[in-house]
């Protein structure tokens, strides 16, 4: 663990790999690299990029990490890739297009796969992104794939959430619809040079005058990777949200709440895994059987298992 | 309680309800009443009816309660209703299709809430079906919409699933491929009097053959409400599943494992609302702050805090 350690310190990528598996791996090894990298991070500025399929998500953090390493900054990308076994042709397509970036030392592009086919986040996401802002890359993105639970998710574990909107698809309207676009700091309009573009900004700015929230409305931004229409202003977008929750209380009360929901979703598991733990298993046992011979109600033996467990 | 419980055994559909609505409250005095209940429960035959939006499970659902009640069995109908708004006009209309049922004392229905938006079961189903099984009625229907986690969750706590299939929805197919096919006792193809039926029961067919379950394939059966073919085979083929279960260990295996997973939950459920709770709202700011801080990592801090729940 020493030598990791130190090659890590020193800026090795491979030594970085490897951190990041285990801590993936969800291991007590894991967790101890946790303990050891924590204190030194909380310096990257970690963006969520999310939407639909099809909005073209993956080309717009290529093109945003490209103007970033124009600007001097290092870029890590997560990209959580849905598990399920239909849209695998899609993901590897996508990490193809990243490609022009696989050589540059500032650029750091990890896949994970989600949780499951439903499209919740991976637990260790946390922990993947506590990795690599140890390491010190300024910017984390996480790329999801959907509108969803994982999106509703991923804006309590970033700082700053894009949404993403490719013209010319209705259902993604009924999806923003159903609340999603409250979890947008940043509006985005991809493939602004193709048709249905300027309609999908009017049909957003409908939407966005009809939002329940008053106090800021996300920015909307139209950007186009062919034309480089937008993106250089959308890097700017993301730096003054950043700003403005530096400036406002914004950045220290959303840390304390990501940080509140993390430790009690890991303490949650802690204590559900005990709840099935094999030391618990001939109670949980003979409780079964209580109640299949209707001795025992389900409630009566979830308390008793419960007391057990918590002592 | 008392007098409510003495309407209820005596057969009073307005006790019934009201036991009901309390139960699904999820309160302490709706434990109560489970507890009182649940020796008199293990006698309906449970039945799921599930299949994609559209698939007309409540006409089927409607067509075999007319079977049953015809064979002089007694019959409740819980329907699962996911709770977005987008849906409650379909779901009123199907309601209405069911009025034909509702002057009858030998049938009663009640609407559920799903738990949320993604369609999750209602944690009180268990409950609801209880009662119902409770107060006597010889079989229970629990119509489900939308092919997903729902549905598997369902087939973990009914005897039967039956699986409806609409003709002329090339989604469906989609999803069934994706594993669900795997939950069907019996698959039905409805609507066996429009175009595409003869078609999907051959696709159907083909995914059959290909399944991975070698030991019992569900039977298929075609329905048409208007012409009433296959109404009474479906009623025959869940009683034929419910005798066969009966014949081998399977509806001993299967209240066993349906009984453990419930237990498990609702002791899970009650240790989660523990980690929570207000009696440790000082130690969680504590160790928040503490994180937030970078003098303790995440893992450290959720393992304090269940240490500190686990007693």
């Amino acid at each position: 663990m020493d030598d990791l350690m130190t090659s890590f310190r020193e800026g090795d990528r491979r030594a970085l790999a490897r951190v990041i598996t285990r801590v993936e791996a969800e291991s007590e090894v894991g967790r101890a690299y946790i303990r050891e990298l924590y204190p030194q991070t909380g310096r990257a500025h970690v963006v969520g990029i999310t939407g639909n399929a099809g909005a073209g998500k993956s080309t717009l953090t290529a093109a945003l990490t490209a103007e970033l390493r124009r600007r001097g900054k290092t870029v890590a990308i997560v990209a959580v890739d849905p598990s399920s076994p239909f849209t695998q042709g899609a993901v590897l397509g996508d990490r193809i297009r990243m490609r022009e970036h696989s050589l540059d030392p500032g650029v750091y592009i990890r896949s994970m796969a989600s949780r499951d086919a439903t499209g919740g986040l991976a637990p260790a996401l946390d922990d993947v992104v506590c990795v690599l802002d140890a390491f010190g890359f300024d910017l984390v993105f996480v790329e999801t794939t959907g509108v969803g639970q994982a999106e509703v998710e991923i804006s309590r574990t970033v700082q700053t959430t894009v949404l993403a909107n490719g013209p010319g698809n209705g259902d993604d309207i009924q999806a923003l619809k159903a609340g999603v676009i409250e979890i947008a700091d940043i509006l985005v309009v991809t493939k602004a040079d193709q048709p249905g573009a300027d309609q999908l900004v009017s049909h957003l700015n409908g939407l966005l005058s009809l939002s329940s929230a008053t106090d800021r409305l996300p920015p909307l931004l139209k950007t186009s990777v062919p034309t480089g229409e937008g993106v250089s202003e959308l890097v700017d977008a993301i730096n003054s949200h950043l700003a403005e929750l530096e400036a406002s209380d914004g950045l220290r009360e959303a840390r304390n709440r990501s940080t509140r929901q993390q430790v009690l979703a890991l303490a949650r598991a802690i204590v559900v895994r005990r709840v099935g733990a094999a030391a618990n298993e001939a109670e949980v046992a003979r409780l079964v059987h209580e109640v299949v011979a209707r001795r025992l109600d389900p409630h009566t033996a979830a308390s008793k298992l419960a007391e057990l467990v918590l002592g």
